[in-house]
C-alpha cells in the first residue's frame, strides 16, 4: 500500500494519505512532562496502551520511568509481551475459557495483573492459573461512580478480595477504580472535588480490607484528565493515564491540561473542490472517529470540517477560498485519539516536518 | 489471537468475542434477492465492496451475475485484484502522484474505471496512464444533490467529459452520480420521486453529452436504499448497492427494504453483572460503530444497549434480570455495517448456529 512508497527522511507532505502523523517533539514533551510529575510522587505512572497500541511507544514510557503498562484487552497485552514488555495490568475482566487459557499462558512469560469483579470469574481464573502452574495477580475493580464494571465499594469489595486471597493460583494484589466519568469535567475545582470523593471510596475500601488483615499493595486509578489529582492522593500507588502523550482534541478547554501539546494529526489530501466554499478530503469515518465531536482543521483559519462520510470529509470555508487545490494536504486534529488510532496500522513519526520513522500499531484491532 | 482457538464446525457460542458473525442463509438470500431483481433489468449490479471488504464475498456476487465490483478506495481495489477480481470501478477520485502510479500499475492487471471531477486530475491521470502504456476508463462524477464530490450537471460535466475523451491514456466511459442523500428517506413515495429527480439530472447530462457526439456507455448510481428505483430507470446501466447483503440496522423502517434480512451481528460476552438491571459486554466503540445510532440487542426482549465505551458496552434491562450470567453471549445488530466491518479482520460465517467458515476482511483499513 501507500506506506511502501514513502521513505524515512522525506517531507511529511510526501506521505500518502490518509496517514496518522505523530509530532515527535510534541509527543516527547508530553511524555517527559508526565514522567516529571510522577518523579516526586508516591504514586507511579503505568501508562495505558489502549491509546497508542504500540510497543515502541510503550518502551519509551518505560524508559522514562513508568513502572509498567496498562492494557484494556488481553490481545493488547499479548502484543506487548511479544515485544518484550513484561509488567502489564490488564485493567479489565477476562471471561470465558478460551481467553482465560490465553491469559494463563501469557502469565508464564510476563508479570501480569488482571481486574476481577465477580466470584465465578475469580473461581475460573483460580482454577486455570493453578492448573497452569502460574500465580495471577488480581486487582478487584471497584465501581467508584462510573457505573460500568466493578464491585460496590466497601463490604462487597472486601468479600471478593478475601475470596481472591484464598484462591489457589491467585494473588490478591489490590484495588482498581477508574473515575472515567470525571476526566472531562471542565472546571479544575469541580473535577478535583469529585475526583477526590470518588477516590475516597476506593481508599476507604482499602482501609476496610487492610483492617481485616489483608494487605492491599496496589491502588490503581486515574486518567489523563485526573492524573494530577489522583496521582497526588496519598494511598494511590498507580495511575493509568493514556491519552496524555497525544492529547486529544476533546481535552481542549479542560482546565489544567494546557501544558500538553497536541501530537497526533491525520494527514489528508484534497480530492475535490466542488466550489469556492468547499473542499473534499480523502478521509472519512474509516480513518478518523467523531464520537467526541468532529475533528478540527489544523492551521487553516476559516476552514472547518463539517461532515464525515465513510471515506470523505467535507471542509467548508468561512470565506470563498481560491488557494487550496486538488492534491493539497490538510491536517486534521482528531477529537479522540484512542479510537482513531484503532483505525490505522502505522504511525508516521515526524520531526520538524520530516518523516523520521514508521511505527506499526501492532495492537490495532486487538480487542479479543 | 482468539480466532486461532476456534475450529470450523463448532457452535457459534464457542467463538471467542467480540466476533463479527455472518448469518449465511440470510446473506445468501439477500444476495439472491438482489441478483434476481437485476435479472430482467437493463441496468446491472456492480456491488459496492466498501461494505464487505472481502474478496470471497465479492466472488459470490460475481457468480450470481454482478458485472463487476465497485470500490471506494484504491487500496480496496488492490486487495480485490490480488484475489483475481478483474472488473472494478473505483467510485472515487484518485489524487496525487503516488496513488496515480499505483492506479496505473493496477490497470495493467485489471479492467478499471475511476471517477474524475477535476481538469487537473484528468491531466495527471492522462499523463500517468499514457506514460505507463495503459488506457484508463474514466467516469465523470456528477453532483446530483449530495453536495460531496462531483461536477455540476450539464455543461460543466460535458466539458470534463470532452477533456477526458481527448486525453491520451484515458477513455471516457460515462457518468456516475450517487444519490447518497436519499437512500434513507423513509417514505418509498418520497424517495422514489426525489431519486428520479436526482437521476434525471444525470440522464439529461448524458443526453447533452451524447448530442455532442460523445457516446456515454456507462451511467452508474444507486445504493441499497434506492436500487429498485434507480435500477429500474431507463438509461441507468449500473447500480452500486453495497449494504444489502448484510442489511444494516439503520435500514429498518425504510419502506421497501423489508424483504432483506439482517445477516450481520456482533457476538459479545457478558463480562460483568454489576446489578440486576445491568450487564456489561466486552465490545465497545473499537468493535462496533454507532454513528447511525447504537446497535440493538438481538433476541432478548427488554434488553437495550444504552452506551458504548471504548471496549465496553452497557446493557440495561427493562425489568430486573437474574438469568444472564457473566460468560453468557449477547448478539448485537450493528446500525452501520460498513464502518463496523472496518474494525474487524475476520468474518465468522455461520449456518444454523454452526461456524462454517472464517473469512479474512482483507480490505479492512485499505483507505489508502
Amino acid at each position: 500500500m501507500g506506506r511502501e512508497m514513502v521513505n524515512v527522511g522525506c517531507v511529511k507532505e510526501e506521505i500518502d494519505t490518509p496517514a496518522l502523523l505523530v509530532d515527535l517533539p510534541a509527543m516527547e514533551a508530553n511524555l517527559t512532562r508526565m514522567a516529571s510529575f510522577f518523579q516526586d510522587k508516591k504514586a507511579k505512572l503505568r501508562p495505558h496502551a489502549k491509546t497508542h497500541k504500540c510497543s515502541i511507544i510503550a518502551q519509551k514510557q518505560l524508559d522514562l520511568g513508568a513502572i509498567g503498562i496498562t492494557c484494556a484487552k488481553l490481545g493488547e497485552a499479548e502484543v506487548l509481551v511479544e515485544a518484550g514488555i513484561s509488567d502489564i495490568l490488564i485493567a479489565n475482566q477476562i471471561v470465558g475459557s478460551p481467553k482465560i487459557a490465553r491469559l494463563t499462558d501469557l502469565a508464564q512469560e510476563a508479570n501480569l495483573m488482571v481486574a476481577v469483579d465477580n466470584p465465578e470469574n475469580v473461581r475460573a481464573l483460580s482454577q486455570a492459573a493453578s492448573g497452569n502452574g502460574v500465580v495471577l495477580r488480581v486487582l478487584v475493580e471497584v465501581d467508584i461512580g462510573m457505573g460500568r464494571c466493578g464491585v460496590s465499594p466497601g463490604q462487597a469489595t472486601r468479600n471478593l478480595a478475601e475470596q481472591a486471597s484464598r484462591s489457589p493460583g491467585l494473588s490478591f494484589a489490590g484495588l482498581m477504580g477508574y473515575e472515567g466519568h470525571l476526566v472531562f469535567v471542565p472546571s479544575l475545582e469541580e473535577r478535583t472535588r469529585r475526583c477526590q470523593e470518588a477516590m475516597a471510596l476506593l481508599l476507604e475500601t482499602r482501609d476496610l480490607i487492610e483492617r481485616s488483615g489483608l494487605p492491599v499493595s496496589v491502588v490503581s486509578g486515574g486518567g489523563t484528565g485526573t492524573y494530577a489529582i489522583t496521582g497526588a492522593l496519598s494511598g494511590i500507588t498507580e495511575v493509568q493515564a493514556g491519552s496524555y502523550l497525544f492529547m486529544d482534541g476533546r481535552y481542549r478547554g479542560i482546565e489544567g491540561l494546557d501544558d500538553f501539546d497536541i501530537a497526533l494529526t491525520l494527514l489528508t489530501t484534497v480530492i475535490s473542490r466542488p466550489n469556492e466554499k468547499r473542499a473534499i478530503i480523502d478521509a472519512g469515518m474509516k480513518a478518523v472517529t467523531h464520537e467526541f465531536g468532529l475533528p478540527t482543521v489544523k492551521g487553516r483559519a476559516g476552514a472547518k470540517l463539517i461532515a464525515l462520510a465513510e471515506e470523505h470529509g467535507i471542509i467548508q470555508f468561512e470565506e470563498p477560498d481560491n488557494q487550496l487545490k486538488v492534491g493539497d494536504k490538510i491536517e486534521l486534529i482528531p477529537s479522540h485519539g484512542c479510537t482513531t488510532i484503532n483505525l490505522h496500522d502505522f504511525y508516521y513519526a515526524t520531526r520538524h516536518s520530516l518523516l523520521e520513522a514508521i511505527w506499526p500499531i501492532a495492537g490495532r484491532g486487538a480487542f479479543h
